[in-house]
Protein backbone atom coordinates (compact mmCIF):
# COMPACT_ATOMS: atom_id res chain seq x y z
CA UNK A 1 0.00 0.00 0.00
CA UNK A 2 2.03 2.71 -1.13
CA UNK A 3 0.54 5.61 0.76
CA UNK A 4 1.35 4.39 4.13
CA UNK A 5 4.67 4.31 2.97
CA UNK A 6 7.04 6.91 4.57
CA UNK A 7 9.63 8.65 3.32
CA UNK A 8 13.06 7.07 3.12
CA UNK A 9 16.27 8.14 3.94
CA UNK A 10 19.56 5.72 2.96
CA UNK A 11 22.43 5.18 5.45
CA UNK A 12 24.24 7.70 3.32
CA UNK A 13 21.57 10.34 3.26
CA UNK A 14 20.62 11.61 6.49
CA UNK A 15 17.38 12.22 7.94
CA UNK A 16 16.96 15.75 8.54
CA UNK A 17 14.93 15.05 11.57
CA UNK A 18 17.97 13.77 12.94
CA UNK A 19 19.34 17.60 13.38
CA UNK A 20 16.47 18.49 15.29
CA UNK A 21 17.57 18.26 19.10
CA UNK A 22 14.38 18.33 21.87
CA UNK A 23 15.17 20.56 24.64
CA UNK A 24 13.77 20.67 28.04
CA UNK A 25 15.03 23.07 30.70
CA UNK A 26 14.16 22.64 34.20
CA UNK A 27 11.09 19.74 33.58
CA UNK A 28 9.74 19.07 36.69
CA UNK A 29 7.86 15.59 36.31
CA UNK A 30 9.93 12.99 35.03
CA UNK A 31 6.75 11.26 33.27
CA UNK A 32 6.70 14.00 30.78
CA UNK A 33 10.81 13.31 30.08
CA UNK A 34 9.47 9.74 28.91
CA UNK A 35 6.27 10.72 27.31
CA UNK A 36 8.24 13.38 25.22
CA UNK A 37 10.50 10.28 24.28
CA UNK A 38 8.06 8.01 23.26
CA UNK A 39 6.30 11.26 21.33
CA UNK A 40 9.34 12.34 19.94
CA UNK A 41 10.38 8.78 18.73
CA UNK A 42 6.50 7.83 16.91
CA UNK A 43 7.69 11.12 14.58
CA UNK A 44 11.30 10.03 13.78
CA UNK A 45 13.02 12.47 16.16
CA UNK A 46 15.65 10.64 18.81
CA UNK A 47 18.21 13.84 20.23
CA UNK A 48 16.56 14.76 23.25
CA UNK A 49 18.44 17.11 25.39
CA UNK A 50 17.36 17.98 29.63
CA UNK A 51 18.54 21.30 31.26
CA UNK A 52 18.87 20.50 34.70
CA UNK A 53 15.67 18.26 35.40
CA UNK A 54 13.79 17.84 38.86
CA UNK A 55 14.61 14.37 38.64
CA UNK A 56 15.84 11.89 36.01
CA UNK A 57 16.62 9.11 35.96
CA UNK A 58 13.11 7.85 37.33
CA UNK A 59 10.94 4.89 36.99
CA UNK A 60 7.81 7.03 36.13
CA UNK A 61 10.18 8.60 32.97
CA UNK A 62 11.31 4.69 31.52
CA UNK A 63 7.37 3.62 32.21
CA UNK A 64 5.67 6.62 30.23
CA UNK A 65 8.71 6.37 27.55
CA UNK A 66 7.22 2.70 26.81
CA UNK A 67 9.37 1.72 23.46
CA UNK A 68 11.38 4.90 23.38
CA UNK A 69 13.75 3.91 26.23
CA UNK A 70 16.22 4.12 23.56
CA UNK A 71 15.66 7.50 23.61
CA UNK A 72 15.95 7.95 26.68
CA UNK A 73 19.41 5.74 27.06
CA UNK A 74 21.17 8.54 25.23
CA UNK A 75 19.63 11.14 26.20
CA UNK A 76 22.01 14.71 27.27
CA UNK A 77 21.90 16.08 30.21
CA UNK A 78 23.21 19.86 30.67
CA UNK A 79 23.92 21.84 33.76
CA UNK A 80 23.60 24.59 31.07
CA UNK A 81 21.50 25.87 28.22
CA UNK A 82 24.55 26.49 26.14
CA UNK A 83 25.77 23.44 26.32
CA UNK A 84 22.59 21.87 24.72
CA UNK A 85 22.67 24.71 22.37
CA UNK A 86 26.26 23.54 21.01
CA UNK A 87 26.71 23.64 17.24
CA UNK A 88 23.34 24.59 16.90
CA UNK A 89 22.52 26.95 13.86
CA UNK A 90 19.19 27.79 15.09
CA UNK A 91 16.95 27.92 18.29
CA UNK A 92 13.08 27.86 18.52
CA UNK A 93 11.57 29.35 21.78
CA UNK A 94 8.55 27.41 22.55
CA UNK A 95 6.29 29.82 24.10
CA UNK A 96 2.41 30.11 24.47
CA UNK A 97 2.61 33.80 26.35
CA UNK A 98 2.96 36.45 24.03
CA UNK A 99 6.69 37.77 24.68
CA UNK A 100 8.84 40.78 23.11
CA UNK A 101 7.53 41.32 19.23
CA UNK A 102 11.16 41.81 18.20
CA UNK A 103 11.43 37.91 17.58
CA UNK A 104 9.68 36.30 14.71
CA UNK A 105 7.28 34.38 15.91
CA UNK A 106 5.52 31.07 14.23
CA UNK A 107 2.94 29.36 14.66
CA UNK A 108 3.59 25.69 15.50
CA UNK A 109 3.11 24.91 11.43
CA UNK A 110 5.42 27.63 9.98
CA UNK A 111 8.07 27.38 12.73
CA UNK A 112 8.57 23.61 12.37
CA UNK A 113 8.87 24.63 8.34
CA UNK A 114 11.31 27.03 8.93
CA UNK A 115 13.22 24.75 11.61
CA UNK A 116 13.70 21.78 8.89
CA UNK A 117 14.83 23.91 6.34
CA UNK A 118 17.86 24.75 8.62
CA UNK A 119 17.93 21.18 9.54
CA UNK A 120 18.36 20.01 6.53
CA UNK A 121 21.91 20.84 6.93
CA UNK A 122 22.76 21.53 10.52
CA UNK A 123 21.82 21.07 13.69
CA UNK A 124 18.49 22.55 15.21
CA UNK A 125 16.76 23.06 18.36
CA UNK A 126 13.29 23.34 19.58
CA UNK A 127 13.39 24.55 23.43
CA UNK A 128 10.85 23.88 26.23
CA UNK A 129 10.62 25.65 29.27
CA UNK A 130 9.49 24.16 32.63
CA UNK A 131 5.55 23.00 33.06
CA UNK A 132 4.37 25.96 35.27
CA UNK A 133 6.59 28.79 34.59
CA UNK A 134 7.57 28.17 31.36
CA UNK A 135 10.74 29.77 29.43
CA UNK A 136 12.50 32.79 31.11
CA UNK A 137 13.57 35.70 29.47
CA UNK A 138 17.12 35.08 29.32
CA UNK A 139 16.47 31.60 27.95
CA UNK A 140 14.33 33.15 24.96
CA UNK A 141 16.80 35.53 24.07
CA UNK A 142 19.30 32.90 23.39
CA UNK A 143 16.76 32.31 20.74
CA UNK A 144 16.22 32.97 16.57
CA UNK A 145 12.43 32.45 16.75
CA UNK A 146 9.42 31.68 18.92
CA UNK A 147 6.98 29.75 17.97
CA UNK A 148 3.69 29.45 19.82
CA UNK A 149 0.80 26.35 19.47
CA UNK A 150 -2.49 28.46 18.24
CA UNK A 151 -4.77 26.97 21.47
CA UNK A 152 -7.60 28.07 23.32
CA UNK A 153 -7.52 31.60 24.39
CA UNK A 154 -9.23 30.28 27.51
CA UNK A 155 -6.93 27.32 28.08
CA UNK A 156 -3.86 27.07 26.17
CA UNK A 157 -1.62 25.08 28.43
CA UNK A 158 -1.07 22.30 26.46
CA UNK A 159 1.21 18.96 28.74
CA UNK A 160 4.48 19.54 28.06
CA UNK A 161 4.38 15.94 26.23
CA UNK A 162 1.22 17.37 24.37
CA UNK A 163 3.40 19.93 22.87
CA UNK A 164 6.32 18.16 22.01
CA UNK A 165 4.15 15.81 20.07
CA UNK A 166 2.56 18.61 18.18
CA UNK A 167 5.77 20.33 17.36
CA UNK A 168 7.24 16.37 16.36
CA UNK A 169 4.25 15.99 14.09
CA UNK A 170 4.48 19.23 12.30
CA UNK A 171 8.23 18.78 12.08
CA UNK A 172 7.51 15.19 9.86
CA UNK A 173 4.19 16.66 8.03
CA UNK A 174 7.26 19.45 7.03
CA UNK A 175 9.44 16.37 5.85
CA UNK A 176 7.17 14.99 3.91
CA UNK A 177 5.11 17.74 2.35
CA UNK A 178 5.56 18.03 -1.22
CA UNK A 179 6.57 21.58 -1.26
CA UNK A 180 8.11 24.15 -3.59
CA UNK A 181 11.70 24.22 -2.47
CA UNK A 182 12.16 26.25 0.51
CA UNK A 183 14.80 29.21 -0.09
CA UNK A 184 18.31 28.48 -0.08
CA UNK A 185 20.49 29.31 3.25
CA UNK A 186 23.73 30.37 3.12
CA UNK A 187 26.20 29.13 5.80
CA UNK A 188 24.38 29.94 9.15
CA UNK A 189 26.37 31.03 11.83
CA UNK A 190 26.85 28.21 14.90
CA UNK A 191 25.29 29.11 18.15
CA UNK A 192 28.94 29.43 19.96
CA UNK A 193 30.40 32.12 17.53
CA UNK A 194 27.28 33.98 17.69
CA UNK A 195 27.83 33.94 21.48
CA UNK A 196 31.43 35.12 20.81
CA UNK A 197 29.77 37.73 18.58
CA UNK A 198 27.65 39.23 21.63
CA UNK A 199 30.59 39.28 23.85
CA UNK A 200 32.51 41.45 21.17
CA UNK A 201 30.10 43.76 21.28
CA UNK A 202 29.32 43.92 24.69
CA UNK A 203 32.60 44.27 25.82
CA UNK A 204 32.86 47.19 23.23
CA UNK A 205 30.08 48.73 24.63
CA UNK A 206 31.14 48.66 27.70
CA UNK A 207 34.65 50.26 26.94
CA UNK A 208 33.24 53.18 24.56
CA UNK A 209 30.79 53.56 27.71
CA UNK A 210 27.79 53.25 25.80
CA UNK A 211 27.05 50.17 28.15
CA UNK A 212 27.08 50.61 31.74
CA UNK A 213 27.58 47.44 33.16
CA UNK A 214 26.31 48.33 36.69
CA UNK A 215 23.60 49.41 34.85
CA UNK A 216 22.91 47.49 32.04
CA UNK A 217 18.94 47.74 31.38
CA UNK A 218 17.47 45.90 28.26
CA UNK A 219 20.11 46.73 25.73
CA UNK A 220 22.08 43.47 25.24
CA UNK A 221 18.58 41.79 24.95
CA UNK A 222 17.61 44.72 22.39
CA UNK A 223 20.56 43.93 20.05
CA UNK A 224 19.69 39.74 20.81
CA UNK A 225 16.83 39.82 19.20
CA UNK A 226 17.64 42.52 16.45
CA UNK A 227 19.97 40.06 15.13
CA UNK A 228 18.35 36.94 16.19
CA UNK A 229 16.32 38.36 13.42
CA UNK A 230 18.68 38.71 10.68
CA UNK A 231 19.81 34.97 11.10
CA UNK A 232 23.37 35.77 10.85
CA UNK A 233 25.70 34.23 8.35
CA UNK A 234 28.93 32.99 9.52
CA UNK A 235 30.80 35.16 7.03
CA UNK A 236 28.13 37.76 8.38
CA UNK A 237 29.49 37.78 11.73
CA UNK A 238 32.79 37.66 10.56
CA UNK A 239 32.51 41.28 8.86
CA UNK A 240 30.83 42.52 12.05
CA UNK A 241 33.73 41.20 14.41
CA UNK A 242 35.92 42.96 11.65
CA UNK A 243 33.78 46.25 12.32
CA UNK A 244 34.23 46.25 16.01
CA UNK A 245 37.84 45.65 15.95
CA UNK A 246 38.62 48.04 13.96
CA UNK A 247 36.56 50.63 15.31
CA UNK A 248 37.91 49.19 19.37
CA UNK A 249 41.22 49.22 18.37
CA UNK A 250 42.39 52.66 19.59
CA UNK A 251 40.86 51.94 23.23
CA UNK B 1 -1.55 41.97 21.34
CA UNK B 2 -4.24 41.25 19.32
CA UNK B 3 -2.26 38.70 17.04
CA UNK B 4 -2.70 36.32 19.73
CA UNK B 5 -6.29 36.28 20.01
CA UNK B 6 -8.26 33.37 18.52
CA UNK B 7 -11.34 33.53 16.67
CA UNK B 8 -13.82 34.35 18.38
CA UNK B 9 -17.82 33.04 17.81
CA UNK B 10 -21.02 35.07 19.33
CA UNK B 11 -23.29 32.73 21.37
CA UNK B 12 -25.62 33.02 17.67
CA UNK B 13 -22.58 31.59 15.81
CA UNK B 14 -21.93 29.03 17.64
CA UNK B 15 -18.32 27.32 17.11
CA UNK B 16 -18.09 24.75 15.00
CA UNK B 17 -15.44 22.58 17.22
CA UNK B 18 -18.75 22.48 19.36
CA UNK B 19 -19.61 19.71 16.62
CA UNK B 20 -16.96 17.58 16.96
CA UNK B 21 -17.45 14.63 19.52
CA UNK B 22 -14.35 13.20 20.31
CA UNK B 23 -14.93 9.07 20.78
CA UNK B 24 -13.39 6.58 22.69
CA UNK B 25 -13.91 3.08 22.36
CA UNK B 26 -12.82 0.82 25.25
CA UNK B 27 -10.21 3.06 27.02
CA UNK B 28 -8.02 0.94 29.28
CA UNK B 29 -6.61 3.35 31.55
CA UNK B 30 -8.52 6.15 32.70
CA UNK B 31 -5.05 8.37 33.14
CA UNK B 32 -5.54 8.51 29.12
CA UNK B 33 -9.34 9.54 29.51
CA UNK B 34 -8.39 12.88 31.49
CA UNK B 35 -4.91 13.65 29.16
CA UNK B 36 -7.59 13.58 26.29
CA UNK B 37 -9.61 15.62 28.12
CA UNK B 38 -7.30 18.38 28.30
CA UNK B 39 -6.04 17.87 25.01
CA UNK B 40 -9.42 19.05 23.95
CA UNK B 41 -10.10 22.12 26.29
CA UNK B 42 -6.36 23.13 24.97
CA UNK B 43 -8.07 23.16 21.36
CA UNK B 44 -11.58 24.07 21.86
CA UNK B 45 -13.21 20.83 21.84
CA UNK B 46 -15.49 19.96 24.88
CA UNK B 47 -17.70 17.08 23.53
CA UNK B 48 -15.72 13.51 24.92
CA UNK B 49 -18.12 10.62 24.85
CA UNK B 50 -16.40 6.99 25.88
CA UNK B 51 -17.87 3.52 24.99
CA UNK B 52 -17.01 1.01 27.80
CA UNK B 53 -14.10 2.13 29.14
CA UNK B 54 -12.52 -0.23 31.44
CA UNK B 55 -12.38 2.27 34.51
CA UNK B 56 -14.44 5.61 34.66
CA UNK B 57 -14.76 7.71 36.69
CA UNK B 58 -10.88 7.42 38.04
CA UNK B 59 -8.68 9.60 40.42
CA UNK B 60 -6.19 9.11 37.32
CA UNK B 61 -8.17 10.68 35.11
CA UNK B 62 -9.21 13.58 37.06
CA UNK B 63 -5.42 13.95 37.88
CA UNK B 64 -4.25 14.57 34.50
CA UNK B 65 -7.55 16.20 33.03
CA UNK B 66 -6.09 18.91 35.52
CA UNK B 67 -8.05 22.20 34.75
CA UNK B 68 -10.44 20.57 31.92
CA UNK B 69 -12.35 18.55 34.74
CA UNK B 70 -15.28 20.47 33.38
CA UNK B 71 -15.30 18.63 30.11
CA UNK B 72 -14.73 14.85 32.18
CA UNK B 73 -18.31 16.06 34.48
CA UNK B 74 -20.33 16.23 31.32
CA UNK B 75 -18.51 13.03 29.70
CA UNK B 76 -21.68 10.53 27.95
CA UNK B 77 -20.30 7.12 28.96
CA UNK B 78 -22.25 4.70 26.50
CA UNK B 79 -22.57 1.24 26.10
CA UNK B 80 -22.89 0.89 22.38
CA UNK B 81 -21.07 2.67 19.57
CA UNK B 82 -24.34 3.88 18.10
CA UNK B 83 -25.51 5.87 21.39
CA UNK B 84 -21.99 7.81 20.70
CA UNK B 85 -22.26 8.49 17.24
CA UNK B 86 -25.88 9.40 17.07
CA UNK B 87 -27.13 12.04 14.98
CA UNK B 88 -23.85 12.68 13.25
CA UNK B 89 -23.48 13.42 9.95
CA UNK B 90 -19.43 12.39 9.39
CA UNK B 91 -17.53 9.83 11.62
CA UNK B 92 -14.07 9.07 10.83
CA UNK B 93 -11.95 6.41 11.67
CA UNK B 94 -8.56 6.96 13.77
CA UNK B 95 -6.46 4.03 12.62
CA UNK B 96 -2.62 3.42 12.36
CA UNK B 97 -2.49 0.47 10.77
CA UNK B 98 -3.48 0.07 6.67
CA UNK B 99 -6.90 -1.82 6.96
CA UNK B 100 -9.30 -1.86 3.47
CA UNK B 101 -9.10 0.73 0.74
CA UNK B 102 -12.66 1.12 0.41
CA UNK B 103 -12.91 3.91 2.44
CA UNK B 104 -11.54 7.18 1.73
CA UNK B 105 -8.70 7.23 3.60
CA UNK B 106 -6.90 10.46 4.81
CA UNK B 107 -4.23 11.89 6.90
CA UNK B 108 -4.49 14.03 10.11
CA UNK B 109 -4.25 17.40 8.23
CA UNK B 110 -6.95 16.61 5.22
CA UNK B 111 -8.98 14.69 7.35
CA UNK B 112 -9.62 17.31 10.17
CA UNK B 113 -10.67 19.82 7.33
CA UNK B 114 -12.62 17.17 5.76
CA UNK B 115 -14.54 16.77 9.77
CA UNK B 116 -14.82 20.03 10.20
CA UNK B 117 -16.40 20.95 6.47
CA UNK B 118 -19.66 19.19 8.42
CA UNK B 119 -18.97 20.44 11.45
CA UNK B 120 -19.92 23.95 10.15
CA UNK B 121 -23.14 22.48 9.90
CA UNK B 122 -24.24 19.25 11.74
CA UNK B 123 -22.42 17.03 14.59
CA UNK B 124 -19.42 15.06 13.41
CA UNK B 125 -17.12 12.30 15.33
CA UNK B 126 -13.71 11.38 15.22
CA UNK B 127 -13.53 7.54 16.87
CA UNK B 128 -10.32 6.24 18.64
CA UNK B 129 -9.66 2.70 19.62
CA UNK B 130 -8.53 0.88 22.69
CA UNK B 131 -4.63 1.65 23.89
CA UNK B 132 -3.83 -1.65 22.07
CA UNK B 133 -5.26 -3.26 19.93
CA UNK B 134 -7.33 -0.11 18.10
CA UNK B 135 -10.43 -0.37 16.45
CA UNK B 136 -12.57 -3.44 15.33
CA UNK B 137 -13.27 -3.69 11.94
CA UNK B 138 -17.18 -3.47 12.93
CA UNK B 139 -16.20 -0.13 14.08
CA UNK B 140 -14.50 1.15 11.07
CA UNK B 141 -17.42 0.17 9.58
CA UNK B 142 -19.39 2.41 10.64
CA UNK B 143 -17.21 5.26 10.01
CA UNK B 144 -17.06 7.38 6.08
CA UNK B 145 -13.42 8.04 6.41
CA UNK B 146 -10.48 7.16 8.05
CA UNK B 147 -7.91 8.97 9.13
CA UNK B 148 -4.00 8.40 9.79
CA UNK B 149 -1.64 10.02 11.96
CA UNK B 150 1.79 10.30 9.67
CA UNK B 151 4.39 8.94 11.91
CA UNK B 152 7.77 6.72 11.99
CA UNK B 153 6.93 3.42 10.20
CA UNK B 154 9.42 1.91 13.16
CA UNK B 155 7.32 3.24 15.65
CA UNK B 156 3.78 4.29 14.77
CA UNK B 157 1.96 3.70 18.38
CA UNK B 158 1.23 7.33 19.63
CA UNK B 159 0.06 7.14 22.98
CA UNK B 160 -3.82 7.76 22.66
CA UNK B 161 -3.95 11.12 24.77
CA UNK B 162 -1.43 12.34 22.50
CA UNK B 163 -3.26 11.06 18.90
CA UNK B 164 -6.30 13.05 20.66
CA UNK B 165 -4.12 16.08 20.66
CA UNK B 166 -2.85 16.14 17.10
CA UNK B 167 -6.07 15.52 16.06
CA UNK B 168 -7.62 18.30 18.05
CA UNK B 169 -4.81 20.41 17.10
CA UNK B 170 -5.55 20.15 13.35
CA UNK B 171 -9.21 20.41 13.84
CA UNK B 172 -8.40 23.96 15.56
CA UNK B 173 -5.70 24.68 12.38
CA UNK B 174 -8.34 23.78 10.11
CA UNK B 175 -10.61 26.19 12.21
CA UNK B 176 -8.17 29.12 12.23
CA UNK B 177 -6.33 28.61 8.85
CA UNK B 178 -6.64 31.78 6.54
CA UNK B 179 -7.79 33.32 9.64
CA UNK B 180 -4.80 34.22 11.82
CA UNK B 181 -3.70 37.82 11.39
CA UNK B 182 0.13 37.71 10.23
CA UNK B 183 3.08 38.53 13.35
CA UNK B 184 2.52 41.99 14.24
CA UNK B 185 5.29 44.94 13.24
CA UNK B 186 7.01 47.37 15.99
CA UNK B 187 7.85 50.54 14.62
CA UNK B 188 9.17 49.90 11.30
CA UNK B 189 12.42 52.68 10.58
CA UNK B 190 11.91 54.79 7.74
CA UNK B 191 14.04 54.99 4.68
CA UNK B 192 15.07 57.93 5.33
CA UNK B 193 16.49 57.27 8.66
CA UNK B 194 17.52 53.75 7.41
CA UNK B 195 19.76 55.10 5.05
CA UNK B 196 21.54 58.11 7.37
CA UNK B 197 22.76 54.53 9.37
CA UNK B 198 23.95 52.97 6.63
CA UNK B 199 25.82 56.10 5.97
CA UNK B 200 27.00 56.50 9.32
CA UNK B 201 28.39 53.17 9.66
CA UNK B 202 29.92 53.64 6.13
CA UNK B 203 31.60 56.64 7.41
CA UNK B 204 32.59 54.91 10.43
CA UNK B 205 34.36 51.79 8.65
CA UNK B 206 36.17 54.46 6.46
CA UNK B 207 37.62 56.20 9.27
CA UNK B 208 38.39 53.07 11.17
CA UNK B 209 40.66 51.39 7.74
CA UNK B 210 37.89 48.10 8.04
CA UNK B 211 36.60 49.72 4.42
CA UNK B 212 39.10 51.10 1.83
CA UNK B 213 36.69 53.20 -0.40
CA UNK B 214 38.70 52.54 -3.20
CA UNK B 215 38.33 49.37 -3.06
CA UNK B 216 34.76 49.28 -1.59
CA UNK B 217 34.08 45.69 -3.18
CA UNK B 218 30.55 44.28 -2.39
CA UNK B 219 31.25 44.75 1.85
CA UNK B 220 28.37 47.66 2.15
CA UNK B 221 26.23 45.52 0.08
CA UNK B 222 26.91 42.33 2.28
CA UNK B 223 26.05 44.61 5.25
CA UNK B 224 22.88 45.64 3.95
CA UNK B 225 21.10 42.67 3.13
CA UNK B 226 21.91 41.97 6.21
CA UNK B 227 20.09 44.16 8.53
CA UNK B 228 17.83 44.03 5.43
CA UNK B 229 16.66 40.70 6.74
CA UNK B 230 16.46 42.22 10.95
CA UNK B 231 13.66 44.60 9.21
CA UNK B 232 15.39 46.78 11.91
CA UNK B 233 12.86 49.02 14.18
CA UNK B 234 13.47 52.47 14.69
CA UNK B 235 14.73 52.34 17.98
CA UNK B 236 17.07 49.60 17.26
CA UNK B 237 18.77 52.39 14.60
CA UNK B 238 19.10 54.72 17.55
CA UNK B 239 21.07 51.78 19.40
CA UNK B 240 22.71 51.16 16.50
CA UNK B 241 23.97 54.95 15.72
CA UNK B 242 24.81 55.00 19.32
CA UNK B 243 26.93 52.60 19.92
CA UNK B 244 28.95 54.05 16.32
CA UNK B 245 28.77 57.10 17.55
CA UNK B 246 30.34 56.23 21.21
CA UNK B 247 32.74 54.10 19.69
CA UNK B 248 33.89 56.31 17.10
CA UNK B 249 33.93 59.33 19.41
CA UNK B 250 38.01 59.06 19.90
CA UNK B 251 38.66 59.34 16.18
Amino acid sequence: FLFWQQPYFTMNAPCPLDNVRIVLSHTSHPGNIGAAARAMKTMGLSALYLINPRLFPDREADARAVRARDILDKIKVCTELDEALENTVMVAAMTARPRDLSHDVYNARQGARELLRYARQQPVALLFGAETSGLTTAEVNKCQIIIHIPANPEFSSLNLASAVQVMAYELRMALIENEEPASPIGSPVSFNDLELFYAHLEQAMIASDFLDPQKPKLLMQRIRRLFARARLEKEEVQILRGILTALGKRW
